[in-house]
């Protein structure tokens, strides 16, 4: 038996990998811990759920007392809150996490190095910043535009160091823009990707802050849980030295989301997005990357959608209730 | 009159910046303070020099509250040493010098933004991780192979993000390898590359722990006190988003050092390098960096050697006592 541990495993990318770990175990007897400020009601069935924060070191020897053999961490404040509230995002996004690394070093430490975790962390494309090449590929360099991004690309650093002294197995996954996300919008900059397709297709309005032609870098909920999954599978061997990777995902224009949703549901329900530009919106997602080129990940075996129909269509197959 | 700080400028790097700016200020009135452990008897003549550590929150307090223009951090662990005391170079290389960050944001904010200090920042090549290129260009990616390198890392986009916030101006310098070091052999990896030169210049014998064939990047103390003068005089709209730059320099083997030095002072005096493999230096070096296209810096106007008998001319000019 396998103790898995999701450190943010309240929100939707966990709760989606959470679920997807009880129906599917990667090795039977897979023992599920989630931890996190709060959890939804009917969420993923799990064996343990821990409310507590990062910021809190005492949770972080709970958690890592616990001598989980995977954990994923996903705890983070968004984009767009890191890029308000600068002193929260640096201590939450990049302290914490320092933290983290050196209270499971010292359980890793404790065991004489008989215990050895396993970390897959979710970093994120914001490590990127303008100006790009057409495809970015597997070698292009971290210039973060955003607070977030800058925290992020820091993190992966700080993990893969203590990979590299032989601490911990583990893996950095720079998740694309996650869409369509179920549920209510929230304070990530990109929040509006998934509002301009999910507020339609649920009879609501939805507000467009950018131009139609920004282009941008998806995958859906289904595929991160893929990505992560998957993850957990790889020797430490097939990433060696290089442990953060660009996932695979669809590059389209807004333009192209709304072709995509006006395809599949029609020019009436469409028309419920409405423009309204917002300035703040547009200065952080220009200098988002826009396509890539994740040869790596792709040679490692990780998936994603092809196209935005596809995406649309994970959304009305696994959240949809319209 | 302007405020120049060097911290970290009781070393070599530190020491030859501080003459330089003696022998002929950026400003007429410049007056230079430097903060450090320790400073060599008869060193550069400055305004000031403070003995402490940047792992001292007070000395930083006490440093940042002279509110200084321009503040040069050089402070560091070298490469061998941050690998071999893992807690120690993660402590002064990264935490000390997010401290210092904050300490700085503090006096900023408390000026209302009417103080804007401008920060240069000492990287280093070790930033990147081999496999490379032929040539690395600007837009290659940092994957560090050493603690010290990971460090060099998140501190560049630490002070990128507080630069971008617009807290301060400043730059991170990636320094080449500087060779030929006067004085006496460190802690750094790289100690050796100097020492084939200098040891046998000065009678005595010198260890060449890696193989002849060894590539790598290389300037002199004269071009990194040049590198450092010049990021101070530059704009941040030449550089701003982007503020981590490769510095130029020279590429070239240990078999061309070794004919460089025979070419300027004869084979007896070359035949004073004795091979003596290190396993553990080799492991270091080897995924260092070999050459580089630093087409932006040079853009920018900075400048360095354009061969080794240059880099051993000018430790013979400026260093040399024999």
């Amino acid at each position: 038996m396998r103790n898995i541990l999701i450190i943010g495993g309240g929100g939707m990318v966990g709760q989606k990998l959470a679920q997807s770990l009880a129906d599917a175990p990667l090795v039977p007897g897979d023992r599920v811990t989630l931890c996190d400020l709060m959890f939804p009601e009917n969420g993923a069935p799990v064996a343990e759920q821990i409310v507590g924060t990062v910021t809190n070191s005492n949770v972080l020897k709970r958690l890592t007392t616990m001598k989980p053999d995977v954990i994923y961490y996903l705890a983070a404040i968004v984009s767009g809150e890191s890029e308000s509230n600068f002193d929260l995002g640096w201590s939450v996004n990049m302290e914490a996490f320092r933290t983290f690394l050196e209270t499971l070093r010292a359980q890793v430490q404790a065991s004489e190095n008989t215990y050895k975790p396993k970390i897959i962390f979710t970093s994120s494309i914001a490590v990127f910043g303008a100006p790009f090449p057409d495809k970015i590929d597997d070698t292009f360099f971290q210039a973060p535009q955003t607070s977030y991004g800058a925290q992020k690309a820091i993190s992966e650093l700080m993990l893969s160091d203590y990979i590299r002294k032989g601490f911990f197995d583990g893996l950095s996954i720079r998740l694309p823009t996650i869409c369509v996300r179920p549920g209510k919008p929230n304070l990530a900059a990109s929040s509006f990707f998934s509002g301009i397709i999910r507020e339609p297709l649920n009879g609501q309005t939805a507000r467009l802050p950018v131009s139609p032609e920004t282009r941008h870098w998806h995958a859906s909920p289904r595929s991160a849980a893929g990505f992560l999954r998957h993850a957990a599978t790889l020797d430490q061997s097939a990433y060696q030295n290089r442990p953060a990777l660009n996932m695979p995902g669809v590059s389209c224009t807004v333009a192209e989301q709304i072709e995509a949703l006006t395809d599949l549901a029609g020019a009436k329900v469409a028309a419920r997005i409405q423009p309204d530009p917002d300035p703040a919106i547009e200065a952080i997602v220009k200098n988002w990357p826009r396509d890539f080129a994740p040869d790596r990940a792709k040679a490692l075996g990780f998936k994603a959608e092809t196209n935005f129909k596809q995406i649309i269509q994970v959304y009305l197959d696994d959240d949809f209730n319209g």
